[in-house]
């Protein structure tokens, strides 16, 4: 799938109400190599029994130290003393686009920086080290008082969340995030080191990295170097990074232990079958019908000319990845017997709770999770906002000027203290924006909130003021100076009274919508904590019933995962667990040579210096999601043997359940990056940094 | 938008309700060039005030008899006495893809036969010329007694309809249709001769035809030769032909007065502001959504490789076009400028029947057809079937036997015994059907049936019967034998009893589906009778106010426009009315010779040769509409000056109004035809044979 969280972040700009709950499935921890694991509860004894492996302390303090979280959505690793950062191309992609233009375009043709003054910085990169875990359930549920309403315990939660935040904050100067796991049944405080001058120093041809395109994805055997390196200064100088993660020597081997360390952005496996059903029969069918509409919108728009296919490149990639895995999702929840078995579960642990008097308190939590989901369809495709950077960003500046006017415990979670220089970076970005494409999607939005509202609706006719959505989006673009870092930063330091005296048309139409942003917002919040409130309830049931040896849904924070190499079945023929270098040319041969099946051309000159026997991608059992795009794949001895960079489409389906039946993980093999580093793009001298 | 009616065909298939009912806006036939003209009532003084010419009867009886209808959706005519018709290569693209095979891609490469025998019979093609018009209104309308319910007198109109058009063809031995005209106000028996051996003479090269593909659809300036040549036969020998066009010697000229003979599929000018607002709202976005939905799928099963490629081109190509006249649409009615003009004009009618005591009968109508709005939004996507060429064949061969069983007055309209050729004809076509292409439609379909329903309807867990969408698809399409021609017309002699005996699964689902299918078609009859009933009135109340001197809504029946050959402006740029053979390459070097603007290789090789500054598209004003595809462009003389074949993207609201503003209709200039005829397909025979 392309793991990153691109489909998170294409999707998270339209989702009103992201899945709020998580925990595994009760009783699923038997399956030999599932699971998420949280950093702070490593299944030790689990890993000793099924593959005699016992991860000492210094073992997974060195993993969680060398581990990375790419903030646009994505994982990674340290991979020397001198800041090199491995991550996948497609992980990298937003950045690679971002300093491409149309005459020199990284993304498309590669780059290598040979020297650390060629290096190029991104310009709105966050990447984060997780450094410390603490439990603060204690602290946060102290706040909901007995008799609040939902609404109340939402606003409670926060503020303390918020309290924690900025506390840590000052205290530690670190990144401090309040992490809600098991569905609101526990809260933990993770600080992380951020790093935010990064620059790039390599990446290969998109034509290699995501060799066989859309038509390839979530296919397997693949054969993609999907990988690319970037390097973390501090100071204006490489940063010394202490823990790293060598090289292994060979990498992968079929049939070996291997682990995942890296950031599953959102799992659903906690999720009741009313939860599942809505899912399946309301929200997906939603989703998807978003993603079709606007997978159109920008094949057009990229029909305009060769420039604008590049523009348009990165979306439509985002579009195409998570089209394709809510595809796979809901072909699984609409398998009878995928939820027959769901059921089933289901319905056993409720009669154990129904049986047991000390349970019997969590008995309504299901029932109530039900009665959300039929609030949540009546609220589908309800926004009070409109898509487009331009748009975003005057909707963020109208919102903070009116929060910051609160204390920080009682502003919107976006704008509490402890996150404003993340929210300023991504603001005050210099990364372009360009004005085709930007009204392009602008005045889809429009259309699409006239559609989802009716033509007749008030805000409708306030938005379109007599003109058609198009119209009237060029008409609101040619008015807004937002393109101008210097102008939001100008409308940020004058607060309320600045957007108040403000002409720019963004801001205007921003502010026209903010109380109905604010409506939905609150509506939203509510179901959130009426949903969370009962998750939790479920959570502790299975606790009750199964125990706490378990691991929460993904919630885009560090977590290990490990699993074995190993080919599976299709179609009656076994898949071999890895492919190699010449097998690439093989299935460039076998599609005619024809785009996306077309090597680069330094591919097709090197070919003969390759070691074409050299394993170029493989899959294991590991227990992934989108979001571990990029995480290292390492052995035992916690060398890096592989990147991850994608689900085979039978995994599709692991936001539910886990499988290790015929679903893999799908990595580039670490000996292949080295090989085409050195004999492909000239990089011995990266080549020889990696794991130094 | 490749006006023929390909969109008709793509989205009928799930459309439930056809727009009913059609009549011209009142007050609108002033405008200049307005109007698809019935032959037997053409607006004769009108085009004597304005453009100074009074075709005489036998001008229009000529041009009438020399109009041809393809029934699978388009226009024609017949240009030679030896049986020769020039289309559209989109419109004979639905045969040009049957006759084509992985080896020998006729729709691609083009074609030509040098002589008869060389010809290529197309499976299923069945071709009509109108022969006569007669009112029958007051036979129709005396068969509903007052006092029925909408269910009985839409009964009771059927039964009259199906007793008249047996009767015609009885008599007559004509293929006899009533048309339902004016909104149901007017009723006309249309009687055609048919021909239904056709056969393949000439046809360009797809590059040609489509250049510039979905990106240049609907966009003017054009350079596309989208034409081709078929040839009627009757007694296994050219058909004699007394009424065809000649050719004009210098083709159309800028300024000049040209006439469209052909057959609008459907335009909605009748619409009341409720409907246009039920269009607005929910039923284009509901279409858009489902287009887009199919886009993707068969995007992406051409992924797959390249002969999947050409096999999902012909419904791919109806797919986007679709989708691109259904986007223009509903940018129009999201206008609130045209909304308000539509309701102005309403309103105005209405004060009129209110202050009017002999026309306050009518004054309910457009509260009826309100309230119609909201019954047809409730069923919006329920459907009884399922989709894919083997289904619908299943399902026909189920209802027929039933429907077989009664009198013909009391049949469902389709199998009413004076269409039963027709129906055979596709039903035992032995056009090819893609095993792998049909799986992959009829599974989506399944899984659509099921996001529609919801994963817990009774029917949705008989039609998976316990398996997942995809794997349930391929089960039944192993256990039907209906890909066998021979095998239909089996079931079809077998009636009834061979049908209950079948063991065949695609009969079975079926049949399982039959009553939930009548039941649908119960409803919709009831509602589509109440909705024709109400516009009945409306076009009353219209014929009483403006009179009687206008066109009705486009019927797919023969129809007259007139327009003015004539360039427009673009973004304060003047948009001249013709292009060039020469612009042809130039727009392909402007586009850096890359797909969808390569010309062929013929093209490249005869340049030379060509005239390059041969007219090749033009624009003239001109009322059309899709179905109007590869209607012949005549002058005063009734020479053929040119063939339709698109609109232009400002002519896409011309569903609901006509403006001679900046809408153009398309035409490929008869010039090119011949000379690309002579000078690049070294076809000069054929070239002479035209016209004699």
């Amino acid at each position: 799938m392309n793991l990153n969280s691109l489909f998170v972040r294409s999707v998270a700009r339209f989702v009103i109400l992201a899945g709020a709950a998580v925990i595994a499935g009760a009783g699923s921890v038997g399956v030999a190599d599932e699971g998420m694991w949280l950093f702070n509860a490593l299944p030790k004894q689990h890993l000793k029994e099924t593959h005699d492996f016992e991860p000492t302390d210094d073992w997974s303090k060195h993993v969680m130290l060398s581990s990375v979280r790419f903030n646009s959505g994505g994982s990674a690793s340290f991979v020397s003393s001198t800041g090199l950062v491995l991550t996948n191309h497609h992980v990298g992609a937003d950045t690679l686009h971002k300093v491409s233009t149309a005459e020199n375009n990284v993304y498309r043709d590669g780059f290598y920086a040979e020297s650390w003054d060629q290096e190029i910085p991104a310009p709105d990169l966050e990447l984060n080290q997780l450094v410390s875990i603490e439990d603060v359930t204690e602290r946060v549920n102290g706040a909901v008082k007995p008799g609040m309403s939902a609404g109340e315990a939402f606003a409670a939660r926060r503020a303390v969340t918020s309290e924690i935040e900025k506390e840590s904050l000052d205290s530690t100067g670190f990144r401090s995030d309040v992490v809600t796991l098991f569905g609101g049944a526990r809260f933990h405080l993770y600080r992380y080191k951020k790093y935010t001058d990064v620059r790039l120093v390599w990446a290969p041809e998109a034509g290699i990295a995501f060799f066989g395109g859309d038509a390839d994805n979530f296919e397997y055997p693949r054969y993609c170097l999907d990988v690319c390196i970037f390097r973390v200064y501090e100071d204006g100088k490489p940063a010394a990074i202490e823990h790293f993660l060598k090289m292994s020597d060979n990498g992968a081997a079929d049939g070996e232990l291997v682990f995942v360390s890296g950031n599953p952005g959102r799992t659903q496996r906690i999720f009741t079958s009313a939860a599942l059903k809505y899912q399946r029969d309301r929200y997906l069918p939603y989703v998807l019908s978003f993603l079709h509409r606007r997978e159109i919108l920008f094949q057009q728009f990229g029909f305009e000319g060769a420039e604008q296919k590049r523009r348009a490149k990165d979306e439509l990639f985002g579009l195409q990845n998570s089209r394709k895995a809510f595809t796979g999702m809901i072909r699984g929840l609409q398998d009878p017997g995928f939820m027959a078995r769901k059921i089933e579960a289901e319905d056993q642990l409720r009669k154990q709770v129904e049986a047991d008097p000390e349970l019997r308190q969590y008995a309504d939590a299901w029932q109530a999770i039900e009665e959300v989901q039929a609030r949540k369809a009546e609220l589908l495709g309800q926004t009070g906002g409109l898509a487009g950077q331009v748009y975003n960003i005057a909707s963020t500046l109208v919102l903070m000027a009116a929060e910051d006017q609160k204390p920080n415990a009682e502003r919107m979670a976006q704008f509490a203290e402890a996150g404003r220089q993340s929210l300023e970076m991504q603001l005050f970005s210099p990364a372009p924006i360009y004005p085709d494409l930007e009204l392009t999607k602008f005045a889809d939005s429009i259309a699409l909130f006239v559609e989802r509202r009716g033509g007749d609706h008030p805000l409708v006719q306030k938005i379109l003021a007599g003109k058609g959505p198009q119209a009237r989006a060029a008409e609101l673009m040619a008015g807004t100076k937002l393109m101008d870092v210097a102008e939001r930063k100008k409308l940020a330091e004058g607060g309320q009274a600045a957007i108040e005296a403000s002409q720019d048309t963004m801001i205007q139409l921003a502010r026209m919508l903010e109380p109905e942003t604010r409506r939905l917002q609150k509506i939203n919040e509510e179901i959130a904590e009426t949903e969370r409130q009962a998750y939790a309830q479920v959570a502790d049931a299975q606790f009750a019933v199964v125990g706490t040896d378990t691991y929460p849904d993904a919630t885009f924070t560090l977590r290990l995962a490990f699993g074995t190499v190993k080919g599976y079945q299709e179609n009656g023929q076994p898949v071999p667990p890895m492919t190699t270098l010449g097998g690439a040319f093989q299935h460039e041969a076998n599609h005619g040579q024809t785009d996306p099946w077309e090597l680069p051309a330094k591919w097709h000159a090197s070919k003969d210096k390759l070691q074409l026997d050299t394993p170029f991608n493989f899959v294991c059992t590991a227990d992934i999601i989108g979001g571990n795009s990029g995480s290292p794949v390492i052995n035992r001895d916690a060398e890096l043997v592989g990147v991850i960079f994608d689900g085979n489409i039978q995994s599709l389906t692991s936001d539910y359940f886990y499988s290790d039946d015929v679903a893999r993980a799908v990595s580039v093999h670490s000996s292949a990056v080295l090989e085409s580093l050195r004999n492909v793009y000239g990089a011995g001298k990266l080549a020889k940094e990696l794991g130094r």
